[in-house]
């Protein structure tokens, strides 16, 4: 049975499906959805100051009572000098203009937040804590572990994954080439080594001992399956759950993945600093043909954020970030409880079909 | 029954495995022995000349009576120009003295000798015949459809599966971005497209309605288990068969790979023009660090093969190809028999396990 996997177990979930922690796209009624439906919902805390998250953690804990998680990013050291951020400022000066975007801002970016996000864990009793982007500190596992949070690391290679589960992690996604928004890449020149979820899921399976989630391109029941037989205890999925009603991507963001193609779908750093694989659009094509190269993580999202937004509510997808895994032909608009519905029908019928 | 399988019943073969055709890496003795124990051995004839082909042919037939196919590279255009000759000559000379290799050599390519090979098809009634780097003229495919050849196109994006099937081929493999070798990709900037198994083959499925071969990253029962869960109908495996004890991979090749990690198998178009996966050496290394560009398929070939050789001869594996897909990780060293046997043993476990 797939419902028994080790990931439906220790959760304590019916469906070893999490929903991926989509900073900026979830709302606290997709997360609810999710869960109640029996899946784990996820808040995408990435970008969340500690006050959002707690009132997202708030709301989301009046929709449902059933287990959900919440998705931090694991601050790193920020290195950057003031003439690239100038070259920067220039380049994206008339679409600053273009979109009536004044002011330049670079965010303080503070450890201290972090550790208050992980406080409102213990506090408000979330069961069930992913990180995005490395390994928290031991003290911050330790607390976790002491206050029976599952804590669940994202590993691109074989070297991550151990490393998260040397960290003390008890879960661990391993995130294939194909998957959409961030790369979760933490060690060195892991980014540029895309490993394919195929190949990804069962070295990793082989060399951890800790619940292995596989994560990228899988979009459906036939990828659920696929991951479980490549040794996987459950599936992480993205793009599959952007499109859903509850989601907060904007509805042409929506659109845009429902008709796109394989190949739109594409790795760029030029958004936030970091790889993340998103559509294809004139953003990318005018920062790709420009000599000036993206600033670090968390610098360059900081300098594009506002172009963003303003785009993003104007409707217009060409100057905004569009996040989208490689399996675009097979994302439908539905709602939450009706694609986690399809994913188990999908899943028994496939099984039948391959033992007949 | 997973034996049960389109590809299995239209190519007559027990187990849906194809053993890829690794064009200078299979001998008669490797084609025999998967055809013998019921999968889908391939000539790879890539780099034969139309005599070499046949001999191959010929001792094929002597070896096994069960059916297999051949494996050509579909011939192009070919555009460069002497002065980037001259570059390339003056930047691999280091390495042409170091390894005595005193002349360049560029090969006539001529259209005839494929006209030649695929006459050979015909007249030694081959059953199966699969194509790289594109799909073959009409009057070819109709000329092999009258023999009752089966034909097998290959394609990296959906787009390409519908190609080879509106040309008439019978089968298609789809080939993730996780393959060792060269990628088989044809039509304009789909080489940069790098589309993982787990999303390019359910997506070819639902847009082609010939039979589906899921290819990259596929080295035991779970990956096997895997592509038929995703909706393919077989599996065509490269890297796992290239480390048997019949394949024609230098000792040092094999032993390279067992012990390689999936970090190691890089995308490169430096030994061949075309962008092939093999694991990181000095080759490349080296050819990346110059200005010169590596010129096109198969000019680029041409240039180096002789360097290739002779490295591999002295089992010096800095110099020379050594391709590799992303599962590295899982490769083991056995005949084809026990490869054969021990995945069909792997794929009725796993599904024991998933329905329990």
């Amino acid at each position: 049975m797939w419902t028994s996997s080790q990931v439906a177990k220790h959760c304590h979930i019916q469906y070893p499906i999490v929903q991926a922690g989509m900073a900026g796209s979830t709302t606290p009624e997709l997360v609810a959805a999710v869960s109640n439906n029996g899946g784990l919902g996820t808040i995408g805390a990435g970008y969340m100051s500690a006050t959002q998250l707690e009132n997202e953690i708030i709301k989301v804990q009046q929709l449902t009572n059933q287990p959900f998680a919440v998705n931090l990013f694991v601050p790193e050291p920020i290195h950057y000098d003031m003439v690239h951020v100038q070259q920067m400022k220039h380049t994206l000066e008339p679409l600053r203009q273009s979109f009536g975007v004044s002011e330049l801002k670079i965010k303080a970016h503070d450890d201290a937040e972090f550790e208050e996000k992980i406080a409102l864990l213990l506090k408000y009793h979330v069961p069930i804590c992913s990180f995005t982007f490395g390994i928290p500190s031991e003290h911050i596992i330790d607390k976790l572990k002491q206050a029976s949070i599952t804590t669940i690391g994202s590993a691109t290679t074989v070297e991550e994954a151990q490393a998260v589960e040397q960290a003390g992690c008890d879960m661990v996604v391993a995130q294939g080439s194909e998957a959409g928004g961030h790369r979760g890449s933490f060690t060195s020149q892991a980014h540029t080594h895309l490993i394919g979820t195929m190949a990804l899921v069962p070295q990793i399976v082989d060399h951890v001992s800790i619940p292995v989630i596989a994560s990228g391109g899988i979009m459906d029941g036939r990828g659920v399956l696929a991951s479980l037989a490549l040794g996987a205890s459950g599936v992480q999925m993205g793009t599959a759950f952007l499109t859903t009603t509850e989601s907060k991507a904007a509805d042409v963001h929506k659109t845009a993945i429902v008709n796109a193609k394989e190949t739109d779908a594409v790795l760029t750093n030029v958004f936030s600093g970091k790889m993340a694989r998103g559509l294809y659009n004139r953003f990318i094509e005018m920062m790709e043909s420009t000599s000036v190269t993206p600033l670090p993580y968390p610098i360059q999202n900081d300098l594009t954020n506002d172009i963003r937004s303003a785009a993003k509510q104007k409707g217009d997808i060409e100057w905004t970030h569009l996040w989208s895994g490689q399996g675009v032909r097979l994302a439908q608009e539905m709602n939450a409880k009706q694609l986690i519905t399809k994913l188990n029908r999908e899943v028994q019928q496939r099984m039948h079909t391959l033992i007949d």
